[in-house]
Order: structure tokens, then sequence, then C-alpha cells
């Protein structure tokens, strides 16, 4: 913040129109999009803020006047469940001098300003201002609005997005997530990956598996997909996993789910919010062994080893096993931060002895730390002034597009 | 500092301009006046240059010689008491090559340079330079000087402040000083509160007691005077109050005291840089249980239970109880970070035994921490893009105020 | 790193050019040349690039396909020992997506990358790119060099120096390196001083012993010629040191050394990359008592008490005593950091309890843990804005040409 944000930068805007028509398609951004703090300023009034995150599970707000204290592109929000049971969305800002409203999640009776005793109901409007003068118009005073939506128990959030898009999403993904229980679960774990680089850094390294052989040894091991998304496939591994996805679809897999698969044709997986999948090898859940680490969730009768995707991209990602469904959470926090976490969720009615956390998260677990050291290290060298721009790779396809959906519409913002 | 800092700048000077002339009269500041690193940097040449600030007590400068090194603005400054008991200031640093001249507090024989020996006279003229040519003008090198004050015992200091001004308060101050013995003082205890928020909300804190109910239950139940201007006064407190301080000041006040009580009209108080009040409720001096903490100062005969103010807007705030004195040391330290800590004062003379320090700190002690909480609340809202100026209430009359002053001396800047 | 860093920068350019053109000759420099970020940058894209930096000893690569892990100027560097002997360098940057490449020291295989495993051979060139299109030319992603020097077993490295200014320097000092057994050595020790200064702070303190007395009194009393450098000498001190270096010359000094001594004519010294003079006092080595610490190095027969320079100005500073080598390397990091460390080498030979380290390193290191603390009394003068250009003294002779020359070079990039 300095004196040039309160005014139009046009000088800045032009240089980044540069930038952007200079940018090869098919090759990785130029240097000062991951770096640059003029380019996050931008970046954070416009596109950022129309993006939609994954805040958190519908059981972080279990009852009307739940509220939590969160912070989403670096400004202070909170969420709170309304008297009627309806998520509402504000600024933690108090409309008096501007300080923080709420400290901690919890259960509370009004929206209380611990500086001058402000309140606000939980629509947001101001209840009472003591010793303000009668003359004072208390409708002016709104707490500032920004979006929320829960779609199958997920709490979503975005400053300035699109209910629309939400709605197209939630059309797509409810029944599959409630399929999976989602509505009826609980946090089981979650643990924090903050990843000293940009955040488009981040997001390349989750839209790609080029990078599955090298550096995920334990995922690749798991995931029988890696074998044909991390290199380029043999003939014999292409018909072998085209071979185990029909025989899955066909055979164990469990016909009730309101998702078919998409058998071997990723094309069709990347242009949907949904997606499904099998495990492989014989597993039945993300696990090292492959065998449960928790009770089955939701409407699944059996454990069929499949894996159902819901997205809307490019931050929000959820993926549900039979047992536990897996949150990640991208937060871009500043030109080189971006706060990267996981939430584990399990049936909300599981008893704790049936749940093994350890061989739960391992597989995520392991895959994050090295995620968030092969992005740093990524980050290291983009700060080099021997940086240039790259080819993605074929397998880099889905990284390739988030890049240019990105300077679309980043374009736009200008 | 960057390149820019060596010439004008005149566009931000403009950009300034407009921000003032914005302000609405009676709203808390935009948000630039709170985060921007460009208006600190003018604000720090110019009008927080031109204040007085309250450095420390005399005890600590005891001799001739003595020397305390300290910070102001950010400047390395020292203070001596020369040969003949007078103080004087100087910016801490070597005319030679820059180098800090004194890191510690002490008694010196000079001001010796450790870097090349340069050493000066307490006046602050270059006295040696070894194997400097004999050719060199060595009146050319005297230390910067900064103007310093020594008023009934307390230690102030300006970057660029009026002389003139510091003798009007010490006109009005200094008897009332000289009676609650601050000349004849030690220090009994110093702690800091370093507060991460910019100096004006700082002081805006400092300035209102709107906030006291609600935030400071303990100050508001030693000190009386909350209930008249903690909150709109009900006719029945006001009377209360009223007659509280008619019946001390016809009574138990303590008769010789320079300095005559305003009774219950708090608008004098604000024009004056002097006040004195009862704390009430039976209250001897500002502890919990309201009994004493250490011997009378001064001229004192006995407990009346009474407090003295002493002042020099915005940052010099002195109160003396019967007993002690609680100095309060605000030093801007950048765009966001302030430098708060506070000293209290005992009788010279007083025994250790007879002085209970953490009875004697419990009140200004636990009000401070809150204090810097409320603040760097404060500052995470203001920080917020949802962030918008808001209406002061009429008991933050003296924080509007205070607002007026700094935009009046800020645009005089320009 | 902002958007601004992509283009060219004329009005800092020309504020710089402008301050240049006001620095007074023979005054040290003014304010912003110490502190702004904005020279620094242009510091770093010209003058210091150029420049070549002391990074270590050959013994740190010790056969082919040894590769070493660095930072020069905030830049990550590799240099690898190619098949066949050779240093080469590198930006530690791959030409995919810019990962850093190698992450610690060692001998590894070729070149590989641990994001998606694309490998380069030890001259650079990108050997294999998994799963790229067969279409991509291949020799377009070699790694980007960098240059660098094998002086006598130290090794050199410049962004983008000039490789005639280090064979220039290699013809004066590749004799006496190989005479003290540099090629032959190996690391005894090695030690960090990071100083938070801008690195001509840290290198003018280096140019000058005009503060050696005051600062160092160890140095002053180990090495005799404090007594005509550290102070305008007297006739007596003059003659005195003259005496002893003519003595020396004809009497202990080692005869087969290459380089003949320059007596007591300091100017020559200085004009030279190489030098050699007398410890004095009858010091064997630069160990507190003046007794060896070590085994003697290289072809030396006998302690003659002879201390031989190489330099190559202003980074690259070695001396060699009889039985152990002290490299320093000054690094600068960034506008107010600097990393300065120590290397003592032995010879390669000697046998483990034949050295004593602790009397080996005392004198370098408690004179460069006090100078650490003088460039950083420096530099927090140097911040204030009661900073103002001081004159050198005739004993910062060095320190006012090194200034110069630094001028003239930065003129030149504008």
């Amino acid at each position: 913040m300095n004196m040039h944000d309160v005014t139009s930068a046009p000088e800045s805007a032009g240089l980044l129109s540069d930038l952007i028509a200079r940018q090869q398609p098919g090759w990785s951004l130029a240097q000062p999009f991951y770096l640059s703090p003029e380019i996050y300023v931008i970046e954070r009034k416009g596109w950022l803020a129309d993006q939609w995150y994954l805040i958190g599970h519908a059981s972080e707000l279990p009852t009307p006047k739940s509220v939590i204290v969160r912070e989403l592109l670096g400004e202070p929000i909170l969420i709170v469940r309304d008297e009627d049971g309806t998520l509402r969305g504000f600024y933690n800002v108090c409309r008096h001098r501007g300080s923080r409203l709420c400290s901690e999640d919890g259960r509370v009776s009004n929206l209380l300003c611990p500086y001058h005793a402000w309140t606000y109901r939980f629509d947001g409007a101001l209840r009472s201002a003591p010793s303000m003068p009668d003359t004072m118009d208390r409708s002016a005073f709104h707490l500032q609005r920004i979006n929320v939506a829960e779609i199958g128990g997920l709490v979503l959030a975005s400053l300035s997005g699109s209910l629309d898009a939400v709605d197209k999403v939630r059309a797509q993904g409810e029944d599959l997530l409630a399929y999976h229980g989602l509505p009826n679960a609980r946090i089981a774990y979650r643990k924090s990956y903050p990843t000293h680089a940009n955040w488009k850094l981040v997001m390349e390294n989750f839209f790609e598996c080029y990078h599955c052989l090298p550096s995920h040894p334990e995922f690749s091991s798991v995931m029988n997909f890696v074998s044909v998304i991390g290199k380029v496939p043999s003939a014999a591994a292409a018909e072998k996993w085209e071979k185990e996805v029909a025989e899955w679809s066909e055979g164990r897999a469990n016909r009730e789910c309101p998702m078919p698969d998409f058998g071997s044709d990723f094309n069709k997986v990347a242009d949907s919010n949904t997606y499904r999948l099998p495990i492989g090898n014989g597993h039945l859940t993300a696990s090292r062994d492959g065998q449960p680490v928790a009770p089955l969730m939701g409407g699944q009768k059996a454990f069929d080893g499949g894996m159902s995707g819901f997205r809307m991209e490019p931050f929000v990602n959820v993926v549900a096993y039979n047992d536990h469904v897996r949150l990640i959470h991208f937060l871009p926090k500043g030109p080189e931060e971006t706060d990267v976490s996981i939430t584990w969720l399990v049936d909300a009615d599981a008893a704790p002895d049936d749940i093994d956390i350890d061989r739960m998260i391992w597989l995520w677990d392991v895959t994050t730390v090295q995620d968030k050291k092969i992005i740093e290290e990524n980050a290291a060298g983009v700060r080099s002034r021997a940086y240039a721009s790259g080819p993605y790779s074929p397998l880099e396809s889905l990284a390739s597009g988030f890049v240019q959906t990105y300077l679309d519409g980043l374009r736009g913002n200008l």
C-alpha cells in the first residue's frame, strides 16, 4: 500500500499490456509475472478477486450464529451462519474506525467490535453504535460484503466473483458430493504448507504430472494414472490403463454413484468440473497399502477403489475416496507467498478408533511436502537474471492452458 | 531511503494535497495516511520533525559529561550534559565517515568515535582528528545539533522543533512539576510496548476514552472521570461527578498545589497543557485498591487523591499522582511501527522497601497492553480494501481535533 | 524485481549521473550510494557483474564431475569440473521452467533437474529432456554461462567480467601462489561474517588502516607495518620500518621466492596485484606469539616471517604466510547486506595434529569480528539524515582511490 495505490497507474497497466502481448503461447511466463509486486497488486484487484476459493467445510459453521475468521488475498474476512442457516461473508472491518471486528472462530450472540462496542447483525446491518448521535444514518454503515457459497458441504468464498459461476459448478457437482457424504462429514485433520513462491508457480505445479515420476515416487506408485500422464505413454501402457478402467467400470465400480466414469479419456476429464477414475493397483483407498483408513462415507455401500474429483478451476480442488475426502486450499498471499493447506474429511459419525489419521494423510502429506520444496526451488531459479521462459511439454498442457486462461483474464482487467 | 529521497517529489506532494483536500472533517483519516511509506517520509521530514518528544528523565544524565544514546524518528541521537550542566543534543553521527559515535549510556571524558578516533567536545565541536592535514578547517565539522529542553526534570527533544513552543509549556508547567517533585525523582521502572501500527492510530487511541468502557475495565473502575467521558453521561452521572469534584476541591485537595483544579469542565482541560482532577472513588493513588505504592513526592504533605496532568500535544504526556509519576513516551518509528514506552518515577530518596512496583505499574501496564492489542487490531482492519473513513463520535472530539491539527500541519509542509 | 526492471529506467540513470557529478573527490560517497536499492540494481547489472570474486579453492572441486553450488550477487550459480578437468560456471537455472538445478556440492554423474528430469552435460549442453517433442531444438537450451577462472588453486568467478583481466592477474601471481603451495592446499577452516552494510562500506574499511590503531589492537601488535600506515609516521618510525624491511630482505627472507619485496615503498604495493613484506617483530607467522601454526607450505624451505599478497581489486584478496594462507571473500548481497567470509588454507598433506586451528584463525577472526561491528556502526550512522560526506585522511588514500574507481566504472555503465 502506498499513495499510488489510490490512483490508477496507467504506466504500469501499459507495461503489463506489453508483457502480455510478448508472451509466447505454450511457454512459461515471463519473469515479472512471478515476482513483481506491482503485477500482484493488479491481480489482487481484478482477476484474483474474481476467483472462488475453498475456505473450509460446513462443519466449521455448525449452527446459526457461528462465525469463522479467515484471510482471503490478504484481506481479513469473516463468514457467518445467519439465524436462518444461510452463510454470509463480510470483510472483517468495523465501519467506525476500521478495527478488525472478530478475532476467533466460535458462536456469538452478535458481531461486536471490541474497540468501541459497535455491533452488527448477522446480515451485516449495524445494530447499535453507542453514544453516536441520533442523526447518524445507521443504514449507511453496513458491513461490506464478500460472496460466499455452500456446495455440498464445501464453503467457498470470493471477494468479487460471480454467483452464476458458482451455481453452474454446484449443478454439476452437488449430487456427487452428496453421494460421497460431504454434507455429513467432519474434519479429521488439517495441515499447512506455506510456500515461498508466487501462486502461479504453485498452480502450474498442481496442473501437471510431468514431474510426478521424478519427484513423487509415492504418488506415482499409488495412482495408476501416472503411468499414462506422467510420461508419453507406450502403446502397451496406454492399452493396459484403458483395460483397467474398462474392467473397473464394468466390474467393481459402485453402480449407484451419480457420476459416470470417463474411462481413459483425460481430455474429457480436463473439460469437466467432476470426474471419476479408479485408483488402480487394487487399491481400495489412497493409502500406502491400499487398505481402508476410515469407515465408508455417504451413500457408499462398498469399497470400489474409485476416486471422484470435484473442481472449480483453478483454486478449488476436492478428491473423494471411498472412506475419506481430501480438500486442498490454495490461497495467494503475496507476490512470492502462497498459503497451501489440506483438509482431510471423514464421515461425521465415524468413531475415532476407526480412523487411522497417519495412514490417511500419508499420500497427500508426503506429496505436498515434496511439492513445496520443488516449487520453492523453482521460485529460486525464477528470481535469477538467467531465468527465461521455457517450453511446456505436451504433458504440461493443463498448466499451459491455465497460464493462457490467466493471461486472458488479466488482459480483461486492464 | 532511495534515490528519489534526494530530490523533491512533486508528484507525491500533489497526491498528498489532494488526499488532504478530500478529507472530511470529523471523520477518521483516509487509508494512505495510516499505511503509506511515502507519506511517512514526508511527515518525518516536516511535521513529525517539528514536534517535541519525551525522551526521559534528568536522572538519566546525572552529572556533567553524562551521555545517553537514543533513537528519535529513526535517527540516532545522543543527549549530553555539558560541563556546565546544560543539556545538549546531537545526531549520533561522526562528521568523518558517518559512523555512529556513542553506543551506550554513561559518563565519558569526551565524545570519541571508535572508528578513527575523531573526538568532539560536549558542545559538539570537533576537538581532534588524528592524522588529518593541518589545513583542514576543523570548525566545519561540528556535530549536527538537535533541540533539547529540560523542564522540571523531564528531558524533551525535537529534531527541528521551536524552542519558543517549549518555553511556553515550561512556563505553564514547571511549578506544577516541581511541586510533584519531578526534578528530585528517580526511575522506578520502565517498560516497552512496541506497537505494530501507524503512530496516528496510536495517538487517536490515546486521545479518546470512548473505548475505555468496552476495552479498559480496570482503568474505568479506578478513574472516576470515565463515568462522564466514556459515554454520553446521564444527567445523574454528570451531577454526581460535578459534586465529587467540588467536594474534593473544597475538602481533601492539597491547597498548596500551584495548579487550580478545573472542576468538571473538560473543555478547559483540553485547552491547557496542565490539569488537575481527583482520581475519585476514595482512591489515594492509581493503584487497584487506591492505597499508596510509594512515599509522597516533592512538596506534598498528605495524600489527597488528586492527579496532575502535564502535556505538550500530541506526544508528551505526564500524570503525577501523590506518590508516583507516569511518563508515556510515544515515538513514531516507521509507517506502521510506533515505539510506546512508560517510565514510572518515584521520589529519589524513597527507600526501595517503601516502593511496591507491581502495584505501582499495574494500572498503566494492564491498560497499555490492552491498547497495544486494540491498536494493532485497528491497524489490521485499516490495511483492508474494505477500510473506509468513519465518523468520530462526540466522545472522540480530542482524537478528531488531533487529526485536524495534524492535517493542518502537513498541509503547511507541502 | 518489479515491472520497471524489465525496462530501462532513464530517470534513475539521470538522477544517478547527477549524483556522480556532484561527488567531491577525496570525500566519502553521498548517502544514496550506501543505501539506495535502485543504485544497487544498477550496480548489479553493470559494474558489480563485471568484477571478479573469490569463490573458493580448487580442492572444493577435486575431480572431474565435481560440482559446487554457490550464490554470486544474489544469483544462483554452479561451478563444475568438466570431464577434462576444466572449470566451467553456469547459472544454476534449468532452461525448462527455471528451477534451480543443483542443490548441494558433490560429485554427480550429470546435471539433473529434480523437477522434470531434464539433464545437462558438464559443458552445459542439454543432454535429455524426457517427453519433449522431437522437433524441439535442444541446442537452444544450453545452460547460461558465467565466467570462471582457476589461478594457482584459487577459484574465481564473474557474471560478465573479462577473461583478459583475469589473465593479466594470473601472469603476475601464478608463480607466487605456486611457491606458497596453493595448488596443493586444503581448507583448514572457513567462517562467515555476514555484515549488515552496503558493500562499499565494507570495502572502504578493508582499504584503509587509519582505523587499525583505534579498532584493531591485536592486528596492530602483530603487523609491524601498522606503525607506518596506521598514522602519519614519525621520522623515527619510518626509518625503523625501512631498516627492518631492508635487513629482512637481505637477511632472513627466503631467496627462492619468485616475488621481490617492495621494501618500504607502499605506493608500489598499491599499484601491484602482488606484494611481499615481513610481518616484523620477529614473528614467523601471523599468530599471536609469532610461532608456527602448521607445517611449511609449497616450495618454502624455512620460516622467514614474510607474507605475500595476491590481489585482484577490489574483491579478491589473499595473504600467504609461511605455514598458512588466508583467503577473504567479499560478496555483495543486497543494498545493505554483504557476505564476508574467510577461508584458511594449509598444505594438503599436513597432518591434522600439526595444525593448530585456534591459533591459526585468531588474528583474522578477531580482526574481522571487530570490522563487522565497526562497519555496521558506520552503516547505522550513514542511514541518518545527519550523514554528510566527510574528507578522507591521507591514510585513507586507497579507500579514496577505490571510491573513485567505482564512480568511474558506474559512470561507464550509464
